[in-house]
């Protein structure tokens, strides 16, 4: 930590900040300037945060060096990490597709979807069954009868599970049909709710909230990482900004940074992003290009009727182009098919 | 709602979104531009959601024009609303202030502190026992220990208290120490948590989130609401912004805005919205001044020794300017004074 | 400065540093903590800035302790300091009123809204010449006519006149009519404008950009200094945010930050913040009691034909409340009423 | 248009809309809904705009629906541009790139970055000579004396030069030695300037400003058509958000949609936009991907020793890696190869 002394600080201001950063063990390094003095610590820094030094008299501001996480940190994991979920690997040299609609709705249109995914090179399927909305008079989701079904489109088709999981006291439920637990957007710091999936002993879809900085949200897999699980999947799907052409600002930078300052897979959501069908293709091309290890993407058989971001859903007659890039776009760039080897059908496929 | 459509829209894409409206009940009423038509729809506006416009042939934009949310409205009950927590009024004609430390740390701090709201002119006592920490090495708060703490300095005091509930699973228990929830920021749009405050049977302080726009906020209280609870208090405690001067930037024109839209009183924290103890008390001023119904203070003993927010936390010498403030303030710009004729008081003050 | 050294810094990295800032007459105090050394810097910041530090081998981050301006900052120049314009002080101890209409459009538009802003309490008038607008088919201004039109009301009603300027090349024809020049909020980073304001011999009036932290304004500020022009008065109106309830944020916390950090006066524009009449009287009241040292208020005789920002003029109707505020409130905080002693009228009011 | 009544309106208010929107020749359509009624206008907008119809009784918002801007739409321009300056094509079917150092320092070090550029694929040389810096303190660019080395560079090396002008007074000494001239982010609305670039006779590079949403940027670009000049490209460059990670957050997204709806050719800074040199190749890869019609690339052949932005500029060791892209990546997504037919060389290259 560093500690920038005010113009104003006298040496007995200095003084006293070295004392107590020596009370705990720490030592503390003086570099007196003309207009600043600054003390550098080494040490222990939770110790040294525990001291508030922020509030000591002559004190103008502290700065953290170190990263505030450690488990998810590529500082002492240099390899990045590829995780499993339902057999499905998710990582560095891969390209993942996970698909499937907004919202499960009834088992025709999940089946249908699921095929949608399939086609579009998906090797997990997607959907949710506990619904955040923003408004409480929006489709609120299935619950468990939603489970159902996706457990039921799994058997059908072979493709490993994703669903969103939104209170602490359902997600052992919820982890009894799933292959994978996703963390919305608005929950990314429901510190309560990452602690219960980081001890369901599922993989974890992180997505970051739509206000977080990419600190923030490695804090988050932190939490998780803590309960002893680090198989989490970190999903980029926009973020808040002053623009309202799009629904998000896709943070597209987010893929490299998070992958140098984590050992964790980063996979890109092309359709909250923009919430605009029209920017679902483009935005898939960059994110592969970007190097996001996978993506997320909205399908629908029928857009017009789904209870939950018609909008942005794809319909059938795109689902060739996203199947084009995702079979060619990875390996032009040195990377692995979509989808590897058939290993990960749990079922054999019926249809 | 209002369907504007694309300028390369035909007849047969206007004529279709008409007989899809009128499908559902609605009536659609057509003015065609020279360079956009537009369609404005009569009726029940979640019928018309259903119907998902936006994915309609030559539809360009479907804009709302009503509010999402209705029993926090002031659209139907144009009344101000006074809510009352632990026998404390927060509305209208008052300033009500609640103050204590940002983490219940032992009871000597807590009760130390609670004397330090009480000469600020605080009528209820804020503590946290569940904190939300961004980082999971940051202290987590004492969980319901702190808690009894609470209850006890209470009884000492006479102050009601206002604590924070992080977990679904835990409100009932929180709501039997507590006279009124808080909902943090970072939950707001915890929807299992909000629903779950909305059945304890105790009012609620709902925080703004930092990204949270007011239309969301107020949605936020909608879903505490419908469970049939509409003792709610919006709390304003600054947005995330580009600027990093301070923690967060204090939206001050949200209060009058929320007053406008909601009939709930709404305060303001001026110890968060900076981040920075020589902001509060100017903060405390603008925010009396521009008609805020209470405030939410940071102060500790001992700041220097806080376990959270140490920085913006108020020490004892800054409680006096406080206190003129608040006690001179609102009668000057036509108020009552900050506390009530004592009747608050549950136990009757041993100090 | 702080160099941050990476955690894969090799030795002979942080030797290269601290060669390198020796080589230029710098000293350097490395600080070697377990998982990131630091290096202190002790000399000439624009000498170390001129290292590209940043650039070199093993360094993680290069942090800039001290503040990038000089001559407006508070550092050496403690005491606040009172501007005077066309006679009118800005600054501690009083409150300074600015009021007119966004544009200039007919004597007899002009005249009036100058008469409105002196029963709001106005001691100098703003009015648009030269308008940039976000359109080009907006309207733009009267240019030279509307000039003359200020300098005529200013002979007659005696207010100091403040007017936009927005090309370096129209900078001295505009100063022979106003007593102030304003740099808009679109124009703050227009640094060929800054200099050549800094030049003209005139007080500035230096809006903040709608996304310009206080650090780059104050920097702004700097330009206009660094000509030898050190009559500059800053004016807050508003940033942009996710939110869109108000057409900008108004960044009240920016007010006592930049006082803090600057000598110079600190001004609010409660008009263009919120972008909403009914939230002129409560930004008003607030921006008093968070010790802005005056106001800019827009004012017309007619918003409902105004060709500019009618929406958020304040009509006649509302002119009394802002009286009523501006004559009480900054003295129950202590400061003097908003217009001293007569002394800054050029000329005896004849109406 | 679209004018929305709040609920407390009455049918004289309505009524008051439509006859003052009939007053200026337009038809207004009523809505009446069950909390709100809307009113479609139909003629001029221009005429509704001089109306403020917000200001009337009764009315809660006006919505406009069409575009502010109408020469560089696509409206009425379907067909994508293609621009040329100094002979190269900038436009849909191939990818232009533009390098150089952001700041013209010496002859050597300009030529030595041309011929980087030219390695990395690029047809045309950036450099500035005049640089808007947010301090003052900060290197200001060697002014007509770099122009000359550029002109130089551009006999020497064939490439065709862009460069910033920052006064409206100095576009006519700028506009004889470049090929093109930039606007930069911080100038995109000083109006004075896009006027004055808009009567200079040359192509002009305008950059988004960091603020700025896609609409604002689109008007800009407005602003110089109106001039008669409509060869202009967009430069996406990334916007200021809340996240720090990266000094700005590229809007990836803003390529496609602004590709929708406008007709001329967008193009990508990689280099300002993450400000890391370490993103300048992730996020070329991805401006193509998502269709950007050029990249504006930073080089330098000593990053150490550059005098402005060093920590970007991208050094000879990576300009291979942006040369196989930029030399591959196109032609894998169907586009035509960086540089064209050799034709845009002015002189035939010395070296």
């Amino acid at each position: 930590m560093v500690v920038v002394m005010a113009p104003e600080a006298t040496s007995a201001d200095v003084d006293a900040v070295v004392r107590l950063v020596e009370s705990v063990g720490g030592q503390a390094f003086v570099s007196r300037g003309l207009s600043r003095t600054i003390v550098g610590l080494v040490g222990d820094v939770a110790d040294f945060e525990a001291l508030n030094l922020g509030s000591l008299a002559g004190v103008l501001r502290v700065i953290r060096v170190s990263v505030p996480y450690k488990l998810v940190s590529r500082e002492h994991h240099p390899a990045r990490s590829v995780i499993r979920a339902g057999g499905v690997p998710i990582g560095p040299g891969t390209l993942t597709v996970i698909a499937g609609p907004c919202a499960v709705e009834v088992p025709g249109q999940t089946l249908e979807a699921a095929r949608m995914a399939r086609s579009a090179g998906a090797s997990m399927l997607r959907g949710g069954a506990f619904k955040p909305r923003t408004s409480p008079y929006s489709y609120q989701g299935l619950g468990e009868r939603g489970l159902r079904i996706l457990a039921d489109v799994r058997a059908e088709t072979g493709l490993a599970v994703v669903t969103e999981v939104i209170d602490p006291g359902s997600v052992d439920m919820v982890a009894s049909y799933a292959d994978m637990l996703q963390i919305g957007a608005r929950n990314m710091q429901n510190f309560a709710l990452l602690q219960a999936v980081g001890s369901a002993g599922k993989p974890v879809l992180l997505k970051r909230g739509f206000s977080a900085t990419i600190e923030e949200w490695l804090s988050a897999a932190e939490y998780i990482a803590q309960r002893g699980n680090l198989n989490i999947v970190l999903c980029e799907r926009g973020i808040r900004t002053f623009e309202t052409a799009t629904r998000n600002t896709l943070d597209i930078s987010a893929v490299p940074v998070a992958q140098r300052l984590s050992h964790l897979p980063v996979i890109v959501d092309p359709s909250h992003s923009g919430g605009r069908r029209d920017l679902v293709v483009p935005l898939t091309r960059a994110a592969i290009a970007v190097g996001a290890d996978g993506l997320l993407i909205d399908v629908h058989p029928e857009p017009k009727t789904a209870l939950c971001d018609g909008d942005q859903a794809l319909p059938e007659a795109d689902i060739r182009e996203i199947a084009d890039i995702v079979a060619s776009l990875p390996a032009f760039l040195g990377r692995e098919p979509a989808v590897p080897s058939g290993e990960f059908r749990h079922v054999p496929a019926a249809v």
